[in-house]
């Protein structure tokens, strides 16, 4: 086969990420590629660095964007915090749940899994209860908003907890962080990853993650070396500081960096607090459209992510040849289920830049098309 | 602080990489994003993987990008292929054999290090040596161009050996894919890694690998888990597979892939012997103009890299200062020295798109002002 050119035609991203990119954000990602320790990008990753922070809601300094998708965030989170034999309490109510349960084993720690069902947000009684029966617990971690069901869990009240016991916090904000509150430092998060190609709108690749002071002293005080040395973050941190001479570690990925770095501008000049905003009032919008043509809801209302919105599939349609008829009529893109909901529910993303009217006018008027076939 | 878009001006990267990205693939970079899982992307990631395997010159369907920079690509070998007490043999030539060394130590291998003199390729007689005293060795990993000094080894015969004494081979060909031959197949290389933003002049962010008979059979064979999930190449490849359903891993780097799909497009059209004969004859242009202007190479002739030439700086001649009018006053990059090097030396990268004329021509005038200076 004669290779040609790849031109992707305009999709209208309303699955559970990559979400719609900004005009500005494609734009900053295809400027002119210059040296990772040239003192213009340095200075642009200062600047990247404060529009984190300020995304994060933290004044953490060991703030930084993994060179690679949330995925890896998420294991640099537990490779740098999780020594082998550390006991450590997943909970679990998705997908991302069960990864995290990957993670801990890889790490050679020890996990207990606090369940709770698919499409419902974690049971804060649960958790202490779990940490009453494991007081020798050194971890607690769990997903903010699980991406493959919908459900927001109550991450302020789940931090409250494991502080109480004594434990450090993972959080995965992969799909909250720029969509609804996170607040870093005030709910005393410690170790908090994200993704680029969800809320912030950025191309895929890049994961957000922050460490508070707690976690940077476990860091300091390992005794085994991190097993992963690409995401060992003393190791990087060296190259993100800002005080005195970055250190080479790896090429960082010059135009995705400027890429995030529009996105989180985009959501600086916007206001993190307008950001959430809109995301609940075209999440109503949505909702109305929804329940007017029958959609049932997977997810209660009150854990509900305004951003991700979980409904079952209506009885006697075709999961594919609904998702094939909007891609191939209206370029319009929605995710399937996943994991338990495979072929069984839809996941209709309102993230970040999808956040707005026309979207919401598309997807109701194709979905309405689809369903009439 | 307030924080504008970030314009960065056009440089002229001649160092070690990033280097020049061609407009069209920057153009490719920015096209609208697409679902990772839409047809038309999947057909795209299908078409990438027969450029992979062309500019590998391997059979091998077990090749792909891993979604992060070249030192992810290294550690996705180790990690998938060294369990816990397994002997490895590191050939050290400079900084990259050092973070192979690394490599084994964080996967709990154990390494026997073959030392060669900074700027000079592997003794091959040193390696059989070393396979002599260590008979139950299992791998053999060496870096085949090292970027910390221009050094050229001789990969064929390294892999030779290594078969030789029934031992797999990790080679790290981050600065060699697309500057000069590498065969992957006709060289029996077992797993192969290599960077985006090199000789292939794409953005930096993703890495090439691949993995031939011997190496998956040992995947498969694996007693222990693969310690990093998000490297773990026999879940990637469930997505990466052309077989049958791509199942999720991981949100794929959509635009980054772009970008190499055409950066290897450029290379499939140009034809890998014509890319290999343009970094050759640069080379020889950019060798007469530094001689003519008093510099010294570090690596002998027949060991030398075309597309990374390492000189020495030139006595009375201040590092940074010299580095930095060439950046102001030409917008021209050269690289500093690494490790042994640092403040010794110069990397003056001929690589992908910048190995053409005007780049020569600029890099031998500035260089000759800034010496008068």
């Amino acid at each position: 086969m004669e290779i040609q050119s790849f031109n992707p035609p305009r999709r209208i991203l309303m699955g559970p990420g990559p979400t719609d990119v900004p005009p500005r954000v494609l734009a900053a990602l295809s400027r002119p590629t210059i040296g990772h320790l040239d003192p213009l990008f340095v200075k642009m990753m200062d600047e990247l660095k404060s529009l984190l922070k300020y995304t994060f809601q933290t004044s953490s300094d060991y703030t930084m964007a993994v060179s690679a998708p949330g995925s890896a965030g998420m294991e640099a989170c537990f490779v740098n915090l999780v020594e082998p034999g550390e006991k450590v309490i997943v909970c679990r109510n998705g997908v991302f749940g069960e990864r995290m349960r990957e993670n801990v084993m890889r790490c050679g720690g020890e996990t207990i899994i606090v369940d709770d069902p698919w499409g419902r947000a974690v049971t804060p009684e649960k958790l202490e209860a779990a940490l009453k029966a494991h007081p020798d617990t050194k971890i607690v971690a769990f997903v903010h908003a699980e991406t493959s069901t919908g459900a927001l869990s109550d991450a302020k009240t789940l931090c409250a907890i494991a502080k109480k016991y004594g434990c450090l916090t993972i959080v995965d904000t992969v799909t909250s962080l720029g969509g609804v509150e996170v607040q870093v430092d005030g709910w005393q998060m410690d170790a908090v990853y994200s993704g680029s190609q969800k809320c912030l709108s950025c191309v895929p690749g890049l994961s957000p993650v922050t460490f508070g002071k707690a976690a940077v002293e476990k860091i300091k005080q390992r005794k085994s070396p991190v097993q992963s040395w690409f995401l060992d973050q003393s190791l990087v941190m060296s190259y993100w500081s800002g005080e005195g001479k970055r250190a080479y570690h790896h090429t960082a990925p010059v135009n995705a960096l400027y890429a995030l770095h529009e996105a989180l501008l985009l959501v600086q000049q916007e206001t993190l607090e307008h950001v959430w905003l809109r995301h609940k009032t075209q999440h109503l919008n949505l909702r109305a459209g929804l329940e007017e043509l029958g959609f049932e809801f997977i997810v209660p209302e009150s854990e509900r992510l305004p951003q991700l919105n979980t409904v079952y599939i209506p009885e006697g349609k075709d999961d594919v040849a609904v998702r094939s008829f909007l891609l191939q009529n209206y370029n319009l893109e929605i995710g399937a289920g996943l994991g338990a909901f495979a072929g069984k529910a839809w996941r209709i993303g309102l993230m970040g830049y999808g956040a707005r009217n026309e979207n919401v006018a598309v997807c109701l008027h194709a979905l309405a098309k689809a369903l009439k076939n």
